[in-house]
């Protein structure tokens, strides 16, 4: 029987949940809608008759389980005061998977297990030191250094987005301002686009904001060779540059890796980037470290990074 | 007989190196000049020589040699392009005295040695997680991740002194401008004072700038009162806090160590320091990540800093 891992994705609205083999092939999935669960405590129960029903069909074993969800706390197995989620205060989700499952069981942050998941299937394969950025409605990092995630302290390691790229900029939910992911990610691009519409033109920022439009329309448009769009973009990757040029500074990666909606936009968002990058970095890194895009498919990338957190422990 | 390790460190003016046992004690030490050595190759004869002696003396046994410089490079092991070293271009200074001691040889830059002497003798020990800063004529860093320095692709990972702290700053000899280190260190402060001083009253600043003060009479001056120089204290200590704010969202360390001449300030910069960082800090670090000073004496650090780095190799 082939062995195969469980990895699950828990999202704000759905949930993703497969069953991977070894060499990354997902040969089973599904998915299921996160308020489906009120209670948390119900979906490893619904898994494991999932995967039980996908192993006697396909000759399978499945030997361990990964999950990647906002939130995810690797030490402690538990998601922290998730705010996007149903699931209210703190929950032992690698618990009651273990639980269930009687099997190895690992829980981490979605974008940690993502940065995984490029490590073990993905573009970043034999890499000991990368930076993974994932794009979405915010800026999410995984930082491997010598070969593993780093964690920190806590946990709460990686959390680039929150890095403070204009000490008097945007409002964050944090709390606090100017934070990159206010600029970089798919609502902080819109910021970018109806700042640029305001500063240009009153009466049509006026009119507009009453039905903005959303970042894959600002991609369109940018596409189309709207000048406020495209220079959406060129700011959003000028700013991304420079706060990544100082990210080097700290564990100096091999690559970047861009991943996500927005850096599906492609040269759009890496050609400023790039060129802001180059253009702050230090010296002795200079034209040294590529940013490129991930090598995991959108798909495939949540299932993928959970059960590489599951499969790297396995190992 | 005892088993010690040589631990040489190399500086711009002078060499300093001792023998130390594994609980950290310094049984013997000694010191040269740099520019007494025009040949790099000649070094290792003459600290082989040396070594020998205090061996045969005190009945020890040397089991391997650390060493700490300017621009070292750990995977290498060389100096390469040291601009403050009489040695110009690449020195493959661990292949010299692996040559010459017959024994394991390794190589890393100061202040990830003096991490390392933070971690092994220090007040990190049992740490896996934290950053150390050194504070003088530039600013210097040694970040452990997972219970590693985290050295990056080649070695060059922890140039924190190196992140822009403003965009449009001072000039930085790496060419770009806003380092971190223009500001935080034993210069920068001293900069920042005498702009102090100009913007307070010209005059009195036209006079000075003939007879330019140090940092270290900055210092004094400070303890004496001096409201300008307390101001240079508080905005040095403004800007590091706000760039620590920022470094503990890719590694997320349980502490920070401030070492060397400006962190000996003590409250002066501490006080400034902390109260800025918790400013910045995103909520979820908030009052758990201590900003504290080195546990290793000043006059001990660089030796057991070289020390610790073949003692870990050799562990």
């Amino acid at each position: 029987m082939k062995e195969v891992v469980l990895g699950i994705d828990i999202g704000g609205t759905g949930i993703k949940f497969g069953l991977v083999d070894r060499e990354g092939n997902i040969v089973a999935s599904d998915k299921a809608k996160t308020k489906g669960y009120p209670n948390p405590d119900m979906l490893p129960a619904d898994l494991l008759k999932w995967s039980n029903e996908q192993c006697s069909a396909l000759q399978l074993k499945t030997i361990g389980v990964g999950i990647g969800t906002p939130n995810g706390n690797y030490y402690k197995g538990t998601i922290d005061f998730a705010p996007n989620l149903p699931w209210k205060g703190v929950i032992p989700l690698k618990e009651y998977f273990e639980k269930a499952f009687s099997l190895p069981v690992a829980l981490t942050n979605d974008a940690k297990a993502a940065a995984l998941g490029e490590m073990i299937f993905g573009a970043a394969k034999g890499m000991k030191d990368f930076i993974f950025i994932t794009l979405g409605t915010g800026l999410g990092s995984g930082i491997v250094v010598n070969g593993n995630i780093a964690y920190g302290y806590d946990s709460l390691a990686g959390e680039v987005g929150h890095t403070i790229v204009y000490r008097n900029g945007r409002e964050c939910p944090c709390g606090r301002r100017g934070c990159l992911e206010q600029y970089v990610s798919a609502p902080g691009i819109v910021k970018t686009y109806y700042e640029l519409v305001r500063h240009q033109n009153l009466d049509e920022f006026r009119t507009s904001i009453g039905n903005m439009i959303d970042s894959a329309e600002v991609y369109k448009k940018a596409v189309e060779g709207d000048t406020i769009a495209l220079e959406a973009f060129t700011k959003t990757g000028e700013i991304l540059g420079f706060a990544l040029s100082n990210s080097v500074c700290y564990t100096r990666p091999e690559k970047i890796f861009l991943f996500g909606g927005l850096a599906q936009a492609g040269d759009l968002l890496f050609k400023p980037t790039i060129k802001s990058f180059e253009s702050y970095l230090l010296p002795i890194y200079k034209n040294k470290i590529p940013i490129v895009p991930s090598g995991l498919k959108e798909s495939e990338a949540a299932i993928l990074g959970s059960a590489s957190l599951i499969l790297k422990e396995l190992n």
